[in-house]
């Protein structure tokens, strides 16, 4: 069981192990748990009886499976729910899902009252590196991805290793990807855990790769908790990628959309001179197989990125790689993404 | 010219005189003016034409008036709005209107790339002294008020008092229900102005108790930014206030609401045996004229007031005047309330 401790105000833990829905505890008279409903079916019961068992009365929300729970719509109906439920502020919210669910649920529990506790139980690997740390929530506009949120940290995460083992390999290998960029972001040892064969659910390295990268964030998140400065390297490759998502109405999935958007940006650095990453980010891109991309239109593109929170009334700005575990934030001219989208058009798009 | 500072961090200061607007100091290079669509037709030119003069590109966005504008829909329509046009995290937004007004915008504005900066132009009393300071913003659910929100300070409140001579004298006296209230929860000074002959927008001490009033509430959010206690007091009336509001369909106004309000809780603080504040309570009333009541009945009262965010697993808790400027959050038992209730039937119900 690795237990690690994120050193906000106030602090809480990030459990990781094999059994942490056994382990977890959640001190609160009434609990709401927001689940993902496909996520509902294989893993609400026991979650409901856990919590029930401890002596707390449990309201089980289901929401639409995967990113369909990210709009306004459904955050009104859930909190119109919450309301009639009589939830009041010693409550708790639990997210029970992936980053989705989790992003939806803790904007929910931002809001409800002007903020009740929040606990998360991620169900995919996405949701372990990424989502679950970092108080990071909202939900998506028409006009694009995660427009709309606030910061709202968890009181505690509950990382159970074994739900990992129910989830499809292609959505595993969404999280790899996240896990991956925190490898990028330091020294790259992340990188070769993920790309050594035999790597995945079940697998006795996980507990101590999700750790890692998990680490990776806490330590940038601790660093900036508003994301006013460095904790927007966490960004890298999620540029394009959101950009992706947008132009195919979230047919691709976030996971792979990062995987391309961490090749494109290796591509941006190659372009600018920098260390050539893009044999590990294209190897990356070869153990994850993404679905393939659409005819896109660079153009098209740019508009979406132009919405992206990086930007600003100046232009456009992007997480680059100067090397293995030096990122910067940085203004890139037009003519240096063009290049690069041509490389890599070149690569998918041909 | 009143300049108050707020201490909070960031601090910022609420600006009070007769041209406010002109003095007015926005840095940012887009700014969205959310109004309400009453008063945008009698002060957008004026606000917009002042921004535009100092280099912003100004987007004006009317919304429903009044309280019709803090629902879940309309928020969502104003992001979509705000994202369709642009807006990056270094633009501003900036409410012009009453307390609902700015509930909504700045709800919008905490929510909005997880947030953006926030200005307050308030043009009602009641906006002025209660709405603008403290950050408390949100927005109503079908199943009670205020159950949404975020707390979001302004970068700075500009009150124009030459705006309060465009109101109706019914809405003027809705402000004066929490001016009334900041001086109940002090030594009282504020409800002997309020009540004095000649008291009224363009009067000459106007500047004078509005001020007095809004340092009353800056006092009281210092010393708790985010109602974890002693902030409860400003409730003081609400908890029925509240119920009225919801019970009536939001048809009898919020300042009316609080009117009544502060009387039944100075009728419970007298059946606690506590200073009876009544006389004082019952002249604002005369003073102020609110709308009749409808019949009603006690229990459906009660159940609106459950959902009170003052209450909590354990029951319901008011905040009661002990005497003057002695506020106090307390556990009122139900016969308490009832026996509070039947004197308040007695004077408005029979």
């Amino acid at each position: 069981m690795a237990d690690l401790l994120v050193h906000l105000e106030p602090p809480y833990k990030v459990h990781i192990s094999s059994s942490a829905l056994e382990q977890m505890i959640v001190p609160h008279a009434v609990i709401v748990v927001i689940a993902d409903e496909a996520v509902a079916l294989l893993h609400a019961a026991r979650v409901t009886a856990l919590l029930e068992a401890a002596g707390s009365r449990v309201v089980l929300l289901p929401v639409p499976s995967g990113e369909r729970c990210k709009t306004m719509g459904v955050m009104a109906e859930v909190l119109s729910k919450i309301a009639a439920a009589g939830l009041t502020r010693d409550s708790a919210i639990v997210a029970l899902g992936g980053g989705a669910t989790s992003d939806l649920a803790g904007y929910v529990a931002a809001s409800y009252l002007r903020g009740v506790a929040f606990y998360v139980l991620p169900t995919t690997l996405l949701a372990m590196v990424d989502a679950s740390v970092g108080g990071k929530t909202g939900v998506n506009l028409p006009e694009g991805k995660n427009l709309v949120g606030a910061f709202h940290q968890p009181s505690a995460v509950w990382a159970d290793l074994s739900t990992l083992e129910t989830l499809p390999s292609r959505t595993f290998k969404e999280g790899a990807a996240e896990a991956f960029k925190h490898g990028l972001l330091t020294d790259g040892a992340l990188c070769d855990a993920i790309l050594e064969p035999g790597f995945g659910a079940g697998s006795a390295k996980l507990e101590a790769v999700v750790a890692a990268a998990v680490q990776v964030k806490i330590d940038l998140v601790q660093r900036d908790p508003f994301e006013a400065g460095e904790r927007a390297y966490l960004n890298f490759g999620h540029t394009l990628a959101h950009a992706l998502e947008a132009v195919t109405l979230h047919a691709l999935p976030h996971g792979e959309a990062v995987g391309y958007g961490l090749h494109f940006a290796a591509l941006i650095g190659k372009t600018l001179g920098y260390s050539d990453l893009t044999t590990l980010t294209r190897a990356f891109l070869e153990y994850q197989r993404p679905a393939g991309l659409p005819n896109l239109e660079w153009r098209d593109l740019l508009a979406f990125m132009g919405r992206d929170k990086k930007a600003d009334a100046g232009g456009l700005r992007f997480v680059t790689l100067q090397a293995l575990g030096a990122p910067k934030l940085e203004r890139v001219s037009g003519a240096v993404l063009e290049e690069a989208w041509k490389l890599f058009e070149d690569e998918f798009l041909r």
